[in-house]
């Protein structure tokens, strides 16, 4: 039954990544508690996610793929920005073996503008409709439109539109806060953002990182060089932000950090 | 004997870093090899070295702390450029308990104007001057005026000044061949290279890299945010710069990072 590109991921290697992640159903009692997110990542030497933006840049080896794969089915959504759709259609599901669609993680599109521009062809649409995967549920700016054919084309797959406020830097983002409260309205009690750096970026910044409960951070042993698209937050008060509780683990040629933002 | 700000490096960390560094006498037979060269620094997840140029920042902890002491011990020369000498009065020797002079690296300066302002107070000239540490070598460009009262300052705590003919770019760093060649010249027959951003950036380059045998990179656990001193070298052709024959070493909230460079 198992797909021929379906990945494994080593059991020994599950138990030092639990204490990182959401317990299942932990926040779902409490309807004042937002979705636990974890922050995660993979990145050059020099902090870079990719050669340029929109070039899926070959980082991290295979190990670290199936770790990937395994955390999709360890929280309620995926998200990631709408650049990261645009530039790489991505799957965003889970093609760890066995996997059943309940433990398939719902993708989110951050899209304030609504510039997704998916189709019937669209990865996550496809896979959708063959039951490999949930269809993503696109957060999109209060009051911009959305044409009736792609609603519709959403909405067939088993996805939809969320109407959002956007925040208040000039309404070109939206708040953390309101995303996570949206989220947890929708029932997804656990969220894990995959990129791309522009929302990393945001997340680790002064307003976001508040929202983070852990951080699973890949490396590869690999410079890619100036020019690149760099993970790095903007600096607030010249202050660092710092990981606790750290536990790194070599994954092949790549190690694996999981910590907890410092408070 | 031990003074209080000495440190020790545990025994078992020794057997994994010891394939990366060189092995005592090996090219001292040789006189057409060039230097063994280990390239070791620390930085952040965002890949930073410090907050600003100038500005010391503490990032790693003190089990890496001691590993640098420890590596200092491994190799003839301990290598930074005008710029780290300038902002941080470096003493490039190392604490570690009961490390006889004769396994103290002899700090070269790459100083290409001769603007580095040591006087008599400099760290590394007082270490020097009780026999705690080598007295420092100054590569300075050919022909650049040096007054006779640095010189004779320099060569009474035992260091001196070379001269060295810049390089093709300008004229404002010399070749790193040229660096090496010197430093064999001088009977250093391994060298290890601590900074800074500048230093460390060309190495990685395109020119640089050729002479690169072992890299050692420290991870700390935080994040500087923009507008550190960055390590990221700049880019050739569109390649990444990858690191074979990897090891990663959690120590402490670090991790450490042996390789070899890609070719």
């Amino acid at each position: 039954m198992s797909r021929p590109d379906s990945l494994t991921f080593p059991p020994h290697l599950i138990p030092p990544l639990s204490p990182y992640l959401p317990r299942p159903d932990s926040r779902r009692e409490d309807p004042s508690s937002l979705p636990f997110l974890t922050l995660t990542y993979a990145a050059s030497l020099d902090s870079m996610l990719s050669l340029a933006p929109g070039v899926r840049t070959a980082l991290s080896g295979p190990l670290t793929k199936s770790m990937t794969h395994h955390l999709r089915t360890r929280h309620s959504a995926i998200l990631i920005g709408v650049n990261t759709a645009l530039a790489d259609d991505p799957a965003l599901n889970s093609r760890l073996v066995g996997a059943p669609l309940s433990s398939q993680p719902r993708p989110v599109i951050l899209d304030p503008e609504a510039r997704w521009d998916f189709t019937s062809q669209s990865k996550v649409i496809q896979l959708a409709e063959r039951g490999e995967g949930k269809a993503p549920f696109v957060v999109a700016g209060e009051g911009v439109e959305v044409s009736d054919e792609r609603r519709s084309l959403l909405e067939r797959a088993g996805g939809k539109f969320l109407a959002l406020r956007r925040g208040k830097d000039g309404g070109k983002r939206f708040d953390w806060g309101d995303v996570l409260r949206l989220l947890k309205s929708e029932g997804l009690d656990s969220v894990m953002v995959e990129g791309g750096g522009e929302v990393i970026n945001s997340l680790l910044g002064k307003e976001g990182n508040r929202y983070v409960d852990s951080v699973i951070v890949t490396i590869a042993p690999t410079w890619l060089g100036k020019g690149g698209v760099v993970v790095s937050p903007e600096r607030s008060e010249g202050a660092q932000l710092r990981l606790r509780d750290v536990v790194w683990q070599g994954y092949g040629e790549d190690v694996v950090l999981c910590g907890r933002i410092e408070r």
